[in-house]
């Protein structure tokens, strides 16, 4: 099992129906997406051009024929209200001040009986052995950074009441708990080193530009951090996913 | 699916084997085990002869006829060297200040090829919605006592290396995540509130007494736990289950 698998392996759109992507950035998800639903045909959407351009390159070098892509925002979506079947959007509430607005415009195009599915993490749902506090602030300083620019990194657990709040109905939240030790050699690499680490490890020179750490405590943080990914380490992150309706 | 359920479902012993319980309490998990395989024999221990006895009393309630208990100390079990087929331990390890001394003292009794199975829950695993300082420092009092105590209420991520410490082989952590919102209403009373809450509310006079908080602090953090199992709320708690092999 991948993260992918974990996170996506119980989403499965019918044949011929119209599922909007939005805010698919690179096309990570899109190519998983697309593969895993071939008869569907995906409209993904991501306000920057730039990112759309890289996930039609990776949907082309996938092989995939039923994904179209464009430009658009997801506040102002340039498509007829209730022309979706199903809406995706993964990773990407996290970034929104308003995340509410925005599920509002999801469900403005979706078609009543349609399903809107939201992944999102949760770095509060951060934990590991060998604890530590120094591992922790550089985590906050991550934490931190996305609430200064207008986001929340811990979303996840909130997708239940941002549904409800949307006038969702049957919303079914469930968690997606990856859990990693040596015996998963894996995991390690893939979730604990390279993507969750990498990704606190890369906003270092922002968290040091902006006053959140001293350079000594951020090395000694990221070191404690890594010691979960060696052979007594355990590290415990949680994903959300939440399926609704709109009626 | 309740609590026991989600801890228990797969523990099953075969007929005849014989399984040492440590550590039995009162008898809670006792009567589940007991009745999951009614054809396996149970030894259950507990170091406080009150506490047998009100297992047994349990036990008899249940109807129970394949277990026996007696009172006996981890740490200097009556038992012949490897002469349990599997051995089950149970919220026990959390309130040990040698957790892998008495880990030792269990594998000496088992058979080589038997399998031990160890349940904690880890407090540090919780987070909630709404989120709240106020909330957390009531359980980081909780923490705080156990930890005074000898104990340590986060164990449960420390599963994997407390057991590869001690020897064992082929060991198996699987969490157990439990989410709770409002759609989840059993879950919310017998859960949050009257299992998490309840516990944590408990230790409110030996939290105050020891100064870890002051009594207004107390009662905003009680309050602001409550909120969780309220319509918007989120609470989320991960238990930990390893099993492992005796070489």
């Amino acid at each position: 099992m991948s993260t992918a698998e974990l996170l996506h392996r119980d989403t499965r759109y019918p044949a011929g129906s119209r599922v909007l992507e939005a805010g698919c950035g690179v096309g990570a998800q899109t190519v998983i997406l697309a593969k895993n639903s071939p008869r569907a045909r995906f409209i993904s959407v991501d306000v920057s051009p730039a990112s759309v351009q890289a996930a039609e390159a990776a949907a082309r070098r996938a092989g995939l024929a039923n994904v179209t892509f464009q430009p658009a925002d997801i506040f102002s979506l340039p498509f007829s209200k209730a022309s979706f079947d199903h809406v995706f959007v993964c990773f990407v509430l996290e970034h929104l001040p308003e995340p509410v607005r925005a599920l509002r415009c999801l469900k403005a195009v979706l078609k009543p009986g349609g399903t809107l599915t939201v992944i999102e993490g949760d770095h509060g749902s951060t934990f590991f052995h060998p604890r530590s506090d120094a591992a922790w602030r550089t985590i906050q300083c991550l934490i931190d950074l996305q609430a200064q620019a207008g986001g929340n990194a811990l979303i996840g657990r909130q997708l239940f009441p941002l549904l409800r709040a949307t006038g969702f109905r049957r919303v079914e939240v469930s968690p997606r708990f990856v859990y990693v030790d040596a015996s998963r050699p894996a995991w390690v690499e893939g979730f604990t080193r390279n993507t969750y680490i990498a990704m606190v490890a890369g906003v270092r020179q922002r968290a040091l530009a902006a006053g959140l750490l001293a350079r000594r405590e951020w090395t000694k943080g990221i070191r404690d951090l890594q010691a979960t990914a060696g052979a007594e380490g355990v590290f415990c992150y949680t994903f959300f996913k939440a399926v609704a309706v709109k009626a």
